[in-house]
Parts: structure tokens; sequence; C-alpha cells
């Protein structure tokens, strides 16, 4: 048997990277970038006003001086015009280029106006704290060139705004991964039958579709009954076709599950079979050489879900963002104790809530095996518990495996 | 001004429930349940073996009997064959329906096989721990009739495996907001021009589109340069056709700042104008009575950021979902001492990581405030302080908003 590490360990290195695809900007929103992006211009492009308020220069209130004509008013988005008198001032609004000749904004809140003679007049009633104070400087943030985003970067909306910025209006982002997803078990009946008092519906099949698809794979299902001439049929053509094909069912001890044996028969190389976890032990994994990668999952459903986010994300992650770290781990704090005998890292079904001290609080949920689908409903992840330990008491924190935010 | 509290009590009271709509069950993933799901049968809908090995009465080995002759092998999708002889046993795969007559597995790992007379004999080496072993009950863990999920679900892969289960093969969802995401400005140009040296592109409007689309909102972009007579022709049939409008800029106290007052007169009423907050102050809101609701944030970057987290998506979660509590409060750690003196609620920018001892630790990032575009890149979000204090100790947990995970 393999341990938990040595699984991830063995399925993340058979990640390879995936194309790349050109998509508008807004399509990219959660994809994984492709491309380095730089800056075009400095950020910000000029000096720019930060409030709304007059220009002037700080030398000017440095010497005493409290009261400023106004020569003009400078708008955002309008060529900025030059400050004539040294000791005049120009009103101006957020957004505006700084008037070459002025170096300070004073906010209208620190400033009154009256009529002098025809002449608009401020007077200052707070001195600024500095010179440059108000005043957002060109390239204070990034300077043209620089990097802001690297390839491997996912896309949210604040890497949209500045893609957008640098006038990015389409992204090579990664090309979505393609997975088969196979439900296999003679019990399963689609979504639309009526099953028999000894059939069910296939849950599993579409508990795969919506998480790949949530981690930006597009899937397709199947279904094969457990006959090896079905399987030997069918395979062929979904190892051909996908990045990955993911199965649940048929890998356990039954004389129904076909599939390692099926899959080695079709040249799938068996990487390791059964892992030292419960629920998900009889996990089988493996690779055409070189190709496609098989996710031979056990079908009970929670077994399902565990290893679906304990590998097949992760994995999915390493093919979409090769160039990043995985992502770093989650822990969270078990609330009650638990003891667990079996030399097994166990996948414990916790709800979380956070304390108002920040620490992140794992509440085990009864569960009836991993055959309770139902239970689920009331988890947000898996507390990950090492085999060589049975007891855990409350206030430990262990590594997280959430699948719910 | 209205304290940060009393905005977002003002905000939500606003939100009224979005209509459902149906739409087929893997289109679901991420949207919000719109009726209730029960079970159409007990969950598991009969007595489901649990482990691949023989299904035998649990009185027999009880009274030491430890071999057993196979009476007949049941398949999972199988009809189920009852045992004829009480003392006998079914072989038996996972999946299948519990032989009548039987009550317990026992696993193939805890059975020899060997052939006496021509008849398949199992020899048991390990007693089973209860009667029902390795037996997942009918009606364990769901009855028929039963509220799966209740109304205001969001449906992440679990609850679409659930709603497989019983058939659900289409769903009643919540409708998608309809959002106009309108930019003003006249400083900003279009993502495909190249901007003249006092311009710079609209990144705002990108930003807001790519965090409600996220969020499961439909949005379309608008842009009005800053002229009353523009936004007086442009905003009425935005006012008309969407459930909210968006917009950013124009809202402060600038000469072109004319949103409140052409809102005003477009017969928006305003619920309030400027919050205790920094960034994000200038934040103007309104309502057409009992109508579309008008979020005008402030057009710096970092203040539109802030305020559509804060206050934006909340209400959109609570047209989606309007049975359903306000998403649960979520605390991170100070990492290190910030010092904020104005007696305004500061939105502090943090990168997030969290400790092996569970707790999610809150870094202050520098950032050359509230026009830093870029430097939302390296955060997770924004801690919540407090305007009735102005030094925060490391170590102390503070209301958080999170806009990436």
């Amino acid at each position: 048997m393999t341990s938990v590490a040595e699984a991830q360990r063995l399925v993340l290195a058979t990640a390879r990277p995936l194309p790349p695809e050109t998509v508008p900007l807004l399509a990219a929103t959660g994809r994984t970038l492709r491309q380095n992006l730089t800056a075009d211009r400095d950020f910000p492009p000029f000096h720019r006003v930060a409030m709304d308020g007059i220009a002037l220069a700080f030398e000017a209130v440095a010497g005493g001086q409290i009261s400023f004509p106004i020569e003009a008013t400078q708008f955002a988005g309008a060529p900025p015009q030059p400050l004539q008198n040294p000791r005049a001032a120009v009103e101006i609004m957020t957004g505006a280029v700084l008037p070459p000749g002025t170096d300070t904004v004073v906010r209208y809140e620190d400033v009154s106006f009256e009529e002098v003679d025809g002449q608009r007049v401020a007077t200052v009633h707070a001195l600024p704290e500095r010179m440059g104070h108000n005043v957002h400087a060109r390239a204070a943030d990034r300077r043209q060139g620089d990097l802001l985003l690297p390839a491997g970067t996912r896309l949210g909306p604040a890497e949209i705004a500045v893609a957008t910025t640098i006038g990015a209006a389409t992204l090579s982002v990664t090309r979505p991964a393609r997975l088969a997803i196979v439900s296999t078990g003679d019990e399963l009946v689609d979504i639309a039958e009526q099953p028999l008092p000894h059939q069910i519906r296939r849950s599993n099949a579409a508990m795969l579709q919506a998480a790949a698809q949530a981690a930006d794979a597009v899937t397709e299902a199947f279904h094969f009954n457990d006959n090896q001439d079905i399987l030997r049929q069918g395979l062929p053509a979904l190892l051909r076709r996908f990045d990955a094909v993911v199965l649940s069912g048929g890998v356990s001890k039954g004389q129904a599950d076909f599939l390692p044996s099926v899959l080695r028969e079709l040249g799938v190389e068996q990487i390791f079979h059964e892992v030292e976890q419960r629920p998900g032990k009889p996990f089988w994994f493996g690779q055409m050489p070189g190709g496609v990668v098989v996710f031979a999952l056990p079908g009970n459903p929670v077994s399902t879900f565990v290893n679906y986010y304990r590998y097949v994300q992760p994995w999915l992650r390493a093919c979409q963002a090769p160039e990043m770290p995985p992502a770093p781990a989650a822990y969270a704090v078990l609330a009650e104790a638990v003891s667990f005998r079996p030399r097994l890292t166990y996948f414990l079904p916790v709800r979380l809530d956070m304390a108002p001290d920040g620490r992140l609080l794992a509440h085990p949920q009864r569960a009836g095996g991993s055959g309770d689908l139902a239970s689920l409903l009331h988890c947000d992840g898996f507390l990950e518990l090492p085999p060589e330990q049975t007891e855990f008491a409350a206030g430990e924190a262990w590594p997280l495996l959430r699948f719910r935010e």
C-alpha cells in the first residue's frame, strides 16, 4: 500500500502543462494566465491628483502664503494646464493630471473660496503635511516594463482590472483540461430513469463533473457496466481523447472489479493501487506511458469525493499552472476529541466555522460511512489525520481538505 | 456620515428576492436553489452491501459456525437472491442488495474459500463485530420524504450529487441578478484605445464585472462622461432595465461629481451618502421607490473594490437566498501592529496565510493609497478595523473581508 504523501507525489509527478488558448478578457476570470503581463506605462502614468481641491507649489505654503488666486480649473481627462504664477493655484479634480508647476494638493475640506475683485481666491486652513500630499506620484506603484502578473497566475477581479489597465483585451490562458468522467457499476441508472428497487442513480459522475467544472476543466460523462468486454471496447477511445480519465467504482476486491486488470491490459501502467487511507483506500492510479492519466477512484460516494479533492484537483492545478508551487496547506482546529484506530490516514468529515480569535474550527460530523453521500451536505471538508496517531485531542490543528468555502 | 454597520443594514434592507428559473442539473453548480428537495426514496433505498465478501445470518456465526456453503453470488445491480438455507451464505459485492435472510457481511479479507465435494465453502477467520456489520442499512442516512436541501442552498458538487440521486434532472434556481456596471469619468478610455498621456483605461468596470459574474450575476458595462446631460439621458434606461446599477466615480466633492444630484433628479431616493470608512468614504447609496437599487461607488480602484465586497456582494447574496442568514463573519489575526488615527473604519489591505495552529494570519500590505490598484495583486482581503481604536496590536483578531480564496 502507498501512503497518502507518496500517492500525492506520484500523482503530481504525472502532471504536464496544458496548452494555452486565447480568450477575451472577461472570459478569463477564474482561468490561469499563460503569459507574463508587464506594465505598458508607469502606474500611475502621470502625477495623479488623489483628492478634489487645489494644486499649488508646496514652497509657497511652506513660506507662509495662505491665499492663492485660482488660475484655472483642471478636470480629470483634460490635458494638463501648467501653473503660470508660482504663487497661484489650480482648482483640481480627483483623477486629473497634476498641473506642471504644482506639486501638492490641498483638499476642499481644508480650503475656503471667496471672490476678490472678480478673482476667485482660495484660503488654505490646514497646511499640507508634506510636498506631494494628496498626489499619487507617477510610477509610485509600478514602473513601465515591471512584471505585473507572471504566467501561472489565477485571474480574479483584481487581475482582470490590472489587465484592463494595460490594454490586454485578450489573454493567453491555460486551455481547460479535458476529463472523461466514467461511472461503472451495474446497479447505476441514469438520472432520468426510475430505478428498480435494487438500483440507484449515478450520482458520482455528476459530483465529479460539477467539481471538475468548478476547477476549470471540461468534462464528458460516460457509463460502463461491470463487464470486461464492455470496458475493453469502451475505454480505448477515452484513453485517446482526453487528458485524464476519472473513473469511479470497480477497483476493489469484488468479482466484478475488473478495472485494474482491463486498464493494464489496455496499456495503462499501474503507478499504485490502494492508499493507506479511509475512506478511499482502493484508489488505483496509472498512466499510459507518457500520456493520459487514469484516476480509478473507489465508488463509494464519500471515497470518490475525498480522492477527487485530495488527488485529482491538485493534479488539475499542477497542469494548469506548472510554474506555481502547490496551494499552501490549510489547517483547522479539532473542536472535539476524535479517536481512530486503524493505521490509515483518516479523512474526518468536518463542518467548519471560524472563532472570533481567528482560528478555523473543525466540528466532526457523524456520518454513516463512505456510502453516506447526504452527510456531505453538512460538511465543508475533511481533516487529514495521520496514521501514526490514534487519539486526537480537541484543540489540535490538522491539515484541512476543504471542498466548500 | 453613516457607520459601516448602519450602511450594511440599510443596503441589505433593500434586498428583494430574485425570481426563479429552471436549468439543467449541471448548469446549476454554483447557483442558489429555489425549491426544497426531498428524498424520493430512503437513503440508502435498500440494505446496501458496503464491502465485498459474504453475506450471512449473524445468528449462525454468533452460534459458533465458521464454515458456510456458498449458495449464490450476488452482484450489484441484480435483483436480490434470498438465502435458502439459514446456515449458508451468499457471496456478495459492494453495492448489492443484502440478500433476504442475511443481515451481516464478512469482508473477503476475513474469509477463505475452498471446494468441498464440488461445493464452494467459505471459512470465516474473524467474527463480525455485530449484526449488521458492513451493511449500510436502508434509511440509515435519510428517510423518504426527508428534506435534503432547502430553498436558498448554494449548489456545490455534493448538492449536485444528492440532486442526481433523487432524479432532479432540472432544478429551480435563482435567476442571476442583472447589474448595470457604469464607469464615469472623462479621463477613462476603452481597453482597446491607446490612452493619451492624461488618460487611463477603464479598469473599475472590468473589475466589477469580473467580481459580480463570479457571484452569479449577469452584467453589462456602460460608460458615461462627467456631464450632467449625458447622465440625465443615459441613466433612466438603466434604472428601468436592471435589478441594480453599480456606478464608480462621480460621487465625491469635485466639480464634476454630478451623480448624487442627477440620481436624485431622476427619482432615485438617497439612502445615505458617505460612510465612516477609508477607503471608500464617498459611497452614495439609493433606490428608486420600491425598485432598482443604485450603488454609486467612489472611483478610486481600491475604494471601488472594498465597497463592492463589503456592500454589493452581500446584497447580491441576500437577493439570491433571502431565506438564508448572511454569511458568517470571518476573522483573521494581525501579524504585525498597525496604527490608524482617523475616526473611520479602516479597511486594511492584507495578505493571508494560515499558521499550522489553525489561525488565519493577516499580513498588512504596503499600498500607495486607494489609487494603487496593483497593490491588490498581493492582497487576499481587508481587515475591518473599527473607528474607536487607533492602535492595533499584533495577535489581535479582526473581521476579515476576503476577496481571494
